[in-house]
């Protein structure tokens, strides 16, 4: 029992962590899974290169899912709480990461699924120890998360924007010039006021070219707004960070460069410059 | 006499405000109705979906127009200011809503413009009590009128410039590239200057391309214009909003929102929150 | 003499100044009929028209020139200083939106250089009393200014880059997808970098389109460079504005708002709170 | 051998450096020179040209090549560390800049290559005595360089995301939109998050739409964030270029450039030139 508690600990520290030698060998060899198997299954979509090498591709696809089996079941029975690592997101990725290979034997075609896989590199991203990189990730994400309102606020607006502008330019230009249904023309009007203008539907008349000048002149200043909210919100994040004096006293941070006292309890703050 | 008024208080509770349960019961069937009937409008849209259900989206509209209608004559009844409302924002943006219907029976096509049903949004976002949302949308909103000198003075430029340069490249390119007038030419230059380059029409000449790679490097530098004035703005209320907190004792300004005493001279700030 | 020069002044008035009445209606006048002369260049340009109305036009556009002319010749003569006011801007503006009709016997379709007259509506701006849209203007461009050598440095490297990318995507991809040169492909290189896609000209092979995404998503970084600098500026020149504090002493602007002492001679500020 | 080494420094002086007016000369030739080797390489590539003038290309070719050979051996023999020279970056540039002719007598086309010579540009910046635009680049560079870390999270994203989204798309649109492979529709997703939207391939299934339309509303965010580190780095570098003044007295910092007193405790401030 004792061994048996000793085998899962040290597989527990071989997979979940990459202090060890043998966790990060560990990692390293998941990595370079990962990215071979999403390469195969994007070169596998290629016509030229499936009909030439299809068995290749279905062995390496068999192959990389066992792999990735045995790995998720070996997780499963590390884990000291499994039934919480199957409903983590790392669990549920993990899971989608080989459920489409065994679907493939009932619907063509799920097998491209797999790219799903891209995802677990996240769990990889450790063996860098990129500690500073996820601050930054967290610093990026936190500002967009202190901004999640705002977002939502000018992502509703852009939206009733988008429906009433699509209706207008359905009336105008017809079916004529591409604009064969409301949703076509709201579609439409998002590619035009995100600025990507793919081209594909475009106004012909006079009228039509108006009204998608005034969009277009429009989404000019809505395209600033979001970039002003994270601009923003970094800003606010990054002059937090600068400000990393703590209080002797009741240890308080984030004191202004230029104050005298701690602006918790009062007590006068030691000399910025000595 | 008494009991009408009540009646009319009791309707006027549940159709104008979202505190009692039953009034909420009334925004949130009317939030439904709103969507559905606009998924009906556009739906309707749809060539081959008309083809094949048209009685039953005929139907509908007809069925929410008359729900609407009901709705419309009752908030006039039960509002103390009945001409008030009628020509209030949220009052024509109601009779809009029903208005396009009716004249369907005149003129074809015009149900269509029922899609400005989508405003009416606005008036059951009360129900989410999203006084936090509508606070950010009205900092977002006062950001952009604080800046509306600056943006008119940028879109004076910008359509000056995109006469100029239309007219130019009408000119160079002429009708074989699509530039077939004046207008169309500005057009272009529109399309071009916002980045949005449909691709409908294009330079073919050497010349042409030579201008338009100004333009859309002159383009790069417009486009920071608008940012950079609603970051700022942004960031100036941000700013002032962190910032209104002054010392009664050395009247410093500027201390964080969680601050308990004056960084310049230690004396204790008054609560934030009395 | 002293008649024909109180003439000559009180033209002065009316023509170059809107503080009196007659100057107003001049001005006003004038906004009119620059206006409608652009327009009607314009609308000259569309074959349907031009087809339908061309006497119409050609008397219009006669017309405004011998206005503009006669306007012209007034300018000079009621102006103390001709020769300046010819090499002035305004003076230069003013001829070009005269020449091109004479010009137009010559060479057909010259007069739609025309449009150059919509630059004269700077000059009419004045008449909206409009100094605070000056002001606006003045902050945009003085930022703007401030920026040039950062912009003349972002620009240069532009144009390196999309020189090297226009020439590797040449020999890449080749005449076969519309990369029928090196200035062909640097013309891509442009639409691509600032992401206005055409999609006239489009890589087709696979290592195009590798190389393709690396510039799109380099694009990405480069685009926001313009947008930083214009916001650094702008938001520079508006915390200037915003501490406007003048000593009692010196009359020293531009203090910051926590300041006790003036930093140009010493002499304590007046409280900003009392 | 004293003569030897006197002539070996003044090439020294006249090819590296730009003090003396031979140095200066010798720059604004090789300016010249490189300008219209690169050109006469571009215009050689226009099919029409290449027709009519081949002959003399090549001449010009050849004789750039053999001049920038000239100046690249004498550049080895004049520098003190030949060594440190051809391996040094413009050691690299100035050797690819001539390799290229050599190599199209073996294998066709490889002339084009010759634009590299557009970074010799760089050296010859000297000449205009830019330390101003240099130190610009250098803050623009700086800047970039301390955003680099939250740059890579935030291409890992942008990656990570188009993977996945291209191949959910590949599943959804199929081969019949121009969706042919996971690398293909990959490569449209780039296209549509950075806004370039070519419209060589478009979604033409509703589902397909609708997809594109989250990704591009989506695409609206993700482009606002390197805006917005861009624009904090930029500004935080121009504060502190601005603030490194500090009270000898009090020690209080973020004294304007002009200041000649501390603005805290009215102290005079030792002078910014000495």
């Amino acid at each position: 029992m004792n061994r048996k508690n000793s085998l899962k600990h040290k597989l527990y520290t071989i997979i979940f962590e990459a202090e060890t030698p043998a966790g990060k060998a560990f990692d390293v060899v998941l990595l370079v899974l990962i990215l071979s198997s999403v390469l195969v299954v994007s070169l596998e979509s290629v016509a030229g290169l499936r009909h030439d090498y299809l068995p290749y591709f279905i062995s390496l696809e068999w192959g990389f899912t066992l792999l990735f089996t045995i790995e998720y079941l070996l997780r499963i029975y590390a884990t000291p709480k499994p039934i919480k690592y199957i409903f983590s997101f790392f669990g549920l990725v993990d899971l989608l990461s080989i459920i489409p290979t065994y679907l493939s034997l009932l619907i063509i075609g799920s097998q491209y699924l797999l790219v799903v896989r891209v995802l677990r590199l996240l769990r990889v991203a450790r063996i860098f120890k990129l500690t500073r990189f996820i601050n930054e990730g967290q610093q990026l994400s936190s500002a967009l998360r202190a901004s999640v309102t705002k977002i939502i606020v000018f992502i509703s607006t852009v939206l009733t924007l988008v429906v009433i502008i699509g209706s207008v330019m359905y009336i105008i230009e017809g079916e004529a010039s591409g604009f064969t249904s409301i949703p076509t023309s709201i579609y439409w009007a998002i590619v035009t006021l995100t600025t990507v203008g793919y081209g594909d539907i475009a106004p012909a008349t006079a009228l039509g070219q108006i009204l998608a000048s005034f969009v277009m002149i429009m989404g000019y200043g809505i395209i600033a707004v979001p970039t002003g909210i994270v601009t923003v919100e970094l800003s606010k994040s990054a002059r937090e960070q600068a400000t990393t004096r703590v209080c002797a006293n009741c240890h308080q941070e984030g004191h202004p460069l230029q104050a005298n006292y701690c602006y918790n309890c009062g007590y006068e703050l030691p000399d910025q410059k000595s």
